[in-house]
Parts: structure tokens; C-alpha cells; sequence
């Protein structure tokens, strides 16, 4: 899922590039000179799939900035100077100087995703890499180093016509042989990545996964999401080295074709006549209701997270899935503001006093995800704090699923249109009145807000342990069947796991 | 040698905790008072060895401090509440809320150190509890937790007595099996024990190690160093969260009896006539001058550090252990004030720079360690800064050794007594009158402070990978002999590891 959200698709026309690229080519340059001055070295990993074109980002940022404050180190073969030291002076050769830019041209990442993928080492060794990288990285940072990181995807298709075209162009380090050897291990190496991502997205060094299959997207993403980086360190630059804002933002060039977001790839078309809707709904709570009892049975805990937009259906959907439940062995917890006794802890404190013991479903009407949703939309909460927000729930999540929970995520999508027109329903419907409010219509407002950040949510927190459902709300019934047989699955193949 | 430092003897007389403990006790709940309207939860975390007396400290803090502010957790047995949930559950239960203070006995530490004691878990089972333990810790500290962790250690000889007079005096936890069990297994817990305070001391969350033997020197300790690091944090609160410098600093009572380091247990009495001094130090050279040949053989890289007082002696230990080597085979690297490029780096960068390939011996008069000695006493670093550096000298001696790098280091120890001799032999004699500055006699006002650093020093970066080695320095030729004859024990061991 975090690397579907690089294949949706985006790209920028060649009218667009040209009106932005100057612009951006300027702010560089100025920004550039503003940082010679300050007592902060810049950090540019550029890594990624084979043939997402990383040299091509690597030659326009060149391009673009100054060669005078910059550097590109790049880490192909070891040299036999560098084999004879310690691992990571190679990479310590080549950090920049304060006040200069450092591009690193595959970086400490390289190596140990390799070696993983090719099982040279085992998983807990790929772990310990990991994690010595993010001791380095935050080494690094703390003293006051700004860390940019890239990753440019490409989908397993696209790569596949990407490198038959080098190929055929000649392009001297591929052979046919090789571009096999990149599209068989594609799934291996995606895994692996999106791993090696995911414990290393911290709060103070987050990643940027670009789509790379437009050129011109991949670059202006590129620019522009350095600028901006290197633009918020130098705004908030003091002399405590420690409150920087890592800046996590994506600046993508705001133009539809550059905008578009995982979810605008959900399918609303999606719909179901009554019949089948009856048919279909009942004979997956039949099942769901005998599931949770086989959980009780087997002490394992379910925990479902019901997100959506406003008016997408939320409460009629929990409904159906609670409706095919004992009530003994359920419960659903409504989300709303925290109490002062809640307040006086850290955010994720109330979740972990809701956990039940084993053997009972938890189903959540709004969840810790407002955490990176309203509480970052809305500005509740300084920037600092959302975005570790995913990590940390990341981390709070895998203790539920090491200890067996088996946890299902849904956010519930629907377009603007179908919004208003419920919205407006619900005005005029007298019993429905008092299910909006304008706190309703000022969220609305703030739509493309709410869809960045849902697009970063699920891309920075759909993990093999527990993935995110998308669901197709606009056809109501529709929803509730996609959820309910969601349900069903993952439940299933969850307790059949345990044998 | 982290223990060693708390097995010197600290203690503190009847009559001066009497005249300390009022004003601790005072000060203690005045600082209670102003947290109440603070942000801040307090996490107190009691570990330690079994008979330390932890018990005892927990009480003492309840007598001191205001019971409506604080709240004490034990984890004994898992409930069987508990055990139904993910592993954390029960801390999160436990956790105080903002402007209380929550004394945790026994912690999130106890059962990953007893289960690897117990081989229950490997040691890449362990190392990821203690990275989640690490990840955990800097969660709630981001959040605005102050964690004070303490961990209370007595000598095995001093705890298997304090078992056998508790099980005399009928200790109902207590039987002979227990102490026996206690006993037998001391070595592999304080290893242990050792490993998951190393890997999770870091700058955010410091370990304090307090000498436990004398119950006052104890208590006050722990009260005062609890104190210091409340009131360190209301001190810089301010809205950023992320800018709050820990406090690392033992608060012990400043007695002669508590304020005993590990440098005031080196026999500085040793001494070596004229004959001893040159058989022993001619055989020694004979064995270095073959060892660092066969450590190019087998590429083995060798770091020798030298520290030492002002006056001590490194130049003449380092020219003694040289003139065994083959000139090409060594370098001897001073360090002194960073140039202008190393500077526009992060302060490790210059000695990766140094690092030869692999088969030579570097040796550096001064050291990396400037960095938790000058720059700490000197304040020429930010608290912040110099406070991870322990934990990052731990993490770059991690990466040598794990190259095969065999890595010595010498605090050359004297008495201020013998300083001052050779600082005024200098004075009078004209050849020598080079070697003394108004710097060193600056240094030697310090000496206190110095020695306090020293002592942290020793006790946070000796490892298993690269331990101190403390050298009797006031007879210069019994240093010399000692070093060359340490130097050539810990390389021939190093070798012999290869078969």
C-alpha cells in the first residue's frame, strides 16, 4: 500500500513544467545561498527502483543548484580502500559540510536491502541494520543535519517496459539478463523496501516516495520537496539544535494530473441491487458471527477501525457488522474529544486502557488515526507531534498483532458530490437534522486538506500486519457488503494461521 | 567497569544525612508542588540487583515526597488480566498523568533481562526488546515524560551477604534456594544487565547507576538525583517540547565518603625499580614488535587510545610502545583543536577521516573522548551534545571492533599530589619549561570536575568491545610497563580469537 500510493498515475504536462521550472530553478539558487550561511548540512538520499530514473533526478538537481555548495557521492562497488575499513566510512567520507548539500547517490540503504533480498542475511540481521541506520541517521540529524530521503517507484509494469526501453537504447549497463533478474525479484525487493522504509520513517528524517513514472513530476516533486525542506530548517533555525521541524510534506505542483491521490483510484462506481445486497450481507454475518465466536475460542482478539469521511456511512456500516455479533462479545467505542484525564496522558494512552482482554471483537467508531487526521488538519496539534504520529502508531500497532489481535482498518470513501447530496439530505430530512452540523460543512471545506491527509495516512501506516481497506462509500449498500466480507476473510485467514 | 564505578564504597556518615536529609526532603516537595501545574508526567523507574534495597528507596521516596502526587507500581507476576493483553499494556496502566510523578518498581526492563538470563530469549531476541524498550522510552519523552531511571547495584560479595542477613532476619520472599539462585547466576545478570543499560542510556533517557551498600548514600542519592532532574525540567520548560536537556549528573551528597570514583581505587603505589622497569618493558616491546606483524597478516587494524591528566605521562607511554613497532606500520595521531573543515562536520567526522586500512596500529594522544571531558568541563558543548556523545563513542567503537578493529584504551591515573610535583619540576627546568601552560594549571583547578567526568567516561563507554584500561601513572615506569604489557595481552588475545 505505501508504494500503491506512488502508482496512481501522477504526472505533469509539458505547458506545467515549463511555467514551474524556472520559479523553482530560482528558489533553489536562493535558498542555496541561504544555507551557505548556516550551520546546517543537507542530506539528499536518492534512492529507489532500478530504472525510476534516480541518475536523471540526481543530473537536474545539478542542474539546477550550484555546483559550489554541492557534491554528489554515489556507492557502486565497494573500493578495496573502503572494504579495508569499518562499513560506514565510506558514507562519512562523503557527508557534506555544513552549510552545503550532499547528494548521496544510493546511500547506507543499498546494501542491506540487497543483502536481504537476496537472504545473504536473515531477517533479524535486516532488523539490526535498520536500526543501526536510524541510530545513525538521528546521530546525524541531532546534530543538526537536515536528512531528506527519497524514494522513486516505478510499478513492477512500468519498470518492466521502462528497462526493455533502456535496453533497446542501449543503455550500457543493462543486459537482458538483468532486467529479468529486476522484474523477477520486483515483489521480494518491494517488500523488502517498503520494510526497510518503514522503520526508518522517523519523525526527524521522514521519507519521500515519489512516482517516477513522469519525468517531469519525479523532478518538480524532487525540487520542490528539497526546497521546501531546506526553506522550513532555515525558518525555524536557533541555536537549540534540537526544535527543528522535519518537514514531511510531499510538494507535488499543484495541478490536478500532480494532485491525484490513492484515493481518487478507488472504484465508486461500485454498487449492488437490493437483492443481492440482502443476499450477500446475511450470508457474511452467518459467517462473521460464527468467526468470533472461533476467536473467542481461540483467545484472539479483533480490533476494527471504522475512519471515513463525514456522512460516508460509518455508523450503518458498524451496524451490519455488529448486527451478525453476541453481544457479550463485542463492544464499540466512539471516538470523540479526550477527557481531561485522557489529556494528562500521551494520545495514545486512552486506546491502550480500551484494550479488552482476549477473545473479544473492539470496534472503533474513529480511532488514534485522528491523530494524523483532524488533529493535523485542523492544527491541534504542532507538526512535530502528528508526524511522529505514524511511527508511533506503526509501533502500537504491531504490539497488538504480536500479541495475536487480528486488526482490520477501514476507511470508508466517498466523492465530494455524494457528500453534499447527503449533507443536503440530511438538512431537510427532519430525524437526520441533528446528524450534521456545521462543523460538518467547515470540514467539507477543507477536502483536499483531509484527502493529503488521508492519502499519507494510509500510505504511512498500511502495514503487512495491518493494512488498510478502502471502501467504495458512495452505494451504501455496497459498502457495508465490502466490509463485512472484508471482515470475514481476514478474520478466517487469520484464525486458520493458528492451525 | 559500568558496575565497577558503583562497588568503590560510597557512603554517607549518620551525622551528615542528618543534616541533609530536612533540606531534601523540603526541596522535594517544593519541586512536587511546582510540577503539579507543569506538563510533565514524571516516570521513576526503580531497577536494579535483588537486595539493593530498592524496596527501601521506594519507601524513602514516599516518606519525602507528597502522597497526592505520586503513585507507585509494582510488576510482579502478570496478572491474568495482563497476560490476556499485548506486553505494554500493563505499563500504560501504570503511566502517571502530567504534573505527578510515578514510581515504576520493576519495569518494562525486568522481564527482557531476565528472560535472556534464563536463555528464554537470544541475543537478537533481546536486543530487539531493548530497541523497542528505546523506541518506547523516547515516545513518552517526546511527549514531555521525564524518565528518571535508576538502577541500584551492590558488589557480588556485598549481596550475597545482604541476602544472608535478610534470610536470617526472615525475609518472607527470601529462602536459601533463592539467595543460592541469586548468587549463581550474578555474573550472567550483570552482563546482561549491563548490555540493556548500555543499549538504552541514551541522552534523552539517562541510566542512573547508584551504589546501593550504604542505605543513606543510596537514598539521598537517589532523592537529590530525582530532584535535580525535576527541577533541570521545569527550569527550561517552554512550549517546544523537544527542548529539554536531560540531566545525566548523579546528585550524590558532596562528602569525601560519597563522592569516592572509580580512580580513587587505582593502587597508585605501584612501582618498578630500574632492572624491573627495563626487562619487563624490553620483553614486552619484543612481543608488541611481533604482534603487529602478525595483526597485518591477519589485517587486523589496532586503535590504541591515550588519556591521561595533564602531566601524566601519554607521550612517553605512547614513545615506549612505538619504539617496538615497525615505522611502517603505525601512525601517531595528536589531537588538537579541530581545523576549520573538520569543524563544518559532525565531531566524529574527523576521526573516521583518520581511519587507516586494514593492518596498521593508530594510536591517539587524546582521543574522541574530548568530547565527555574538555568539552564537557570546559562547557565549550552544549549539555545536550556532549551528553549523546556517550552513547554515539559507544555506537563508532561498535563499528570498529565489528570490523575486526582491536581497540585498547588507557586512562593514564596520578595524584594531584604528583601532578603538582611534576608541573613545578617543569617550572624549574629549563628543557621541560615548554611542557607547562597557564592552561594546565587552569586544568588543575578543575580537578574535581575532571575527575567526575572521568569517571562517567570509564563508566559509560567501557564495553565488552572496548573496555578502559585504568593505569597507576604515578611511577612512570611501573605506566609504561603496564600499558606495553596490556597492549600486548589484549592483541595477542585479539589474534588467537582468529585460530
Amino acid at each position: 500500500m505505501m508504494f500503491e500510493a506512488a502508482e496512481v498515475g501522477r504526472k505533469v504536462s509539458k505547458q506545467a513544467f515549463k511555467e514551474q521550472e524556472p520559479g523553482l530553478h530560482t528558489q533553489l539558487l536562493e535558498v542555496q545561498r541561504a544555507l551557505r550561511g548556516s550551520n546546517t548540512p543537507v542530506i539528499v538520499i536518492v534512492s529507489g527502483v532500478e530504472g525510476a530514473g534516480k541518475g536523471a533526478v540526481v543530473n537536474r538537481l545539478h542542474a539546477w543548484l550550484d555546483a559550489r555548495g554541492m557534491r554528489t557521492a554515489t556507492f557502486w562497488e565497494e573500493s578495496d580502500e573502503e572494504q579495508d575499513r569499518p562499513r560506514f566510512w565510506r558514507f562519512w567520507r562523503a557527508l557534506p559540510p555544513r552549510g552545503t548539500i550532499g547528494v548521496l547517490f544510493g546511500s547506507w540503504y543499498t546494501r542491506p536491502i540487497i543483502d536481504h533480498v537476496f537472504e545473504h542475511i536473515d531477517e533479524a540481521a535486516f532488523d539490526r541494520e535498520l536500526a543501526r541506520i536510524a541510530t545513525f541517521e538521528r546521530m546525524l540529524s541531532d546534530d543538526g543535519a537536515l536528512i531528506v530521503k527519497f524514494w522513486f517507484h516505478l510499478s513492477k509494469d512500468v519498470q518492466r517496459k521502462r528497462l526493455k526501453r533502456d535496453l533497446k537504447e542501449g543503455h550500457k549497463s543493462l543486459s537482458t539478463s538483468i532486467v529479468k533478474k529486476f522484474t523477477k525479484h520486483y515483489d521480494t525487493f518491494a517488500a523488502v523496501s517498503e520494510r526497510a522504509i518503514r522503520e526508518t520513517d522517523t519523525g526527524q528524517c521522514p521519507w519521500h516516495i515519489i512516482e517516477s513514472a513522469d519525468a517531469r513530476y519525479r523532478d518538480l516533486t524532487a525540487g520542490a520537496t528539497l526546497l521546501n525542506a531546506i526553506r522550513g530548517r532555515l525558518a525555524t533555525q536557533s541555536s537549540d539544535t534540537t526544535s527543528k521541524p522535519p518537514n514531511l510534506e510531499l510538494c507535488a505542483p499543484q495541478t490536478p494530473d500532480a494532485t491525484i491521490t490513492i484515493l481518487d483510484h478507488v472504484d465508486l462506481s461500485a454498487a449492488l441491487d437490493a437483492d443481492e445486497y440482502e443476499h450477500r450481507l446475511e450470508q457474511a454475518q452467518k459467517r462473521l458471527g460464527g468467526l468470533c465466536w472461533s476467536a473467542r475460542r481461540k483467545r484472539r482478539n479483533v480490533v476494527a477501525v471504522f475512519e471515513g469521511w463525514d456522512a460516508a456511512g460509518k455508523g450503518g456500516a458498524i451496524r451490519r457488522v455488529t448486527a451478525a455479533m453476541d453481544a457479550r462479545l463485542y463492544r464499540v467505542i466512539s471516538i470523540a474529544a479526550p477527557t481531561d484525564e485522557e489529556k494528562a496522558q500521551h494520545y495514545l494512552w486512552r486506546f491502550w486502557r480500551q484494550i479488552p482482554r482476549a477473545g473479544y471483537v473492539t470496534i472503533y467508531d474513529r480511532s488514534w488515526y485522528g491523530r494524523v487526521l483532524v488533529e493535523r488538519v485542523e492544527g491541534f496539534t504542532h507538526p512535530h507531534d502528528w508526524m511522529r504520529g505514524y511511527r508511533e502508531i506503526n509501533e502500537f500497532e504491531e504490539e497488538l498483532t504480536d500479541h495475536g489481535v487480528v486488526l482490520l482498518k477501514f476507511w470508508i470513501h466517498m466523492s465530494g458530490d455524494e457528500q453534499l447530496r447527503r449533507f443536503e439530505e440530511r438538512g431537510v430530512t427532519p430525524w437526520k437534522q441533528h446528524k450534521i452540523t456545521d462543523e460538518d460543512w467547515r470540514n467539507r471545506e477543507r477536502w483536499d486538506d483531509y484527502n493529503q491527509a488521508v492519502n499519507d495516512m494510509v500510505t504511512r501506516t498500511s502495514t503487512e500486519f495491518a493494512p488498510w481497506t478502502l471502501v467504495a462509500g458512495n452505494d451504501k449498500k455496497s459498502a457495508r457488503v465490502q466490509i463485512a466480507e472484508t471482515f470475514c476473510e481476514r478474520l478466517a485467514s487469520a484464525l486458520a494461521d493458528d492451525g
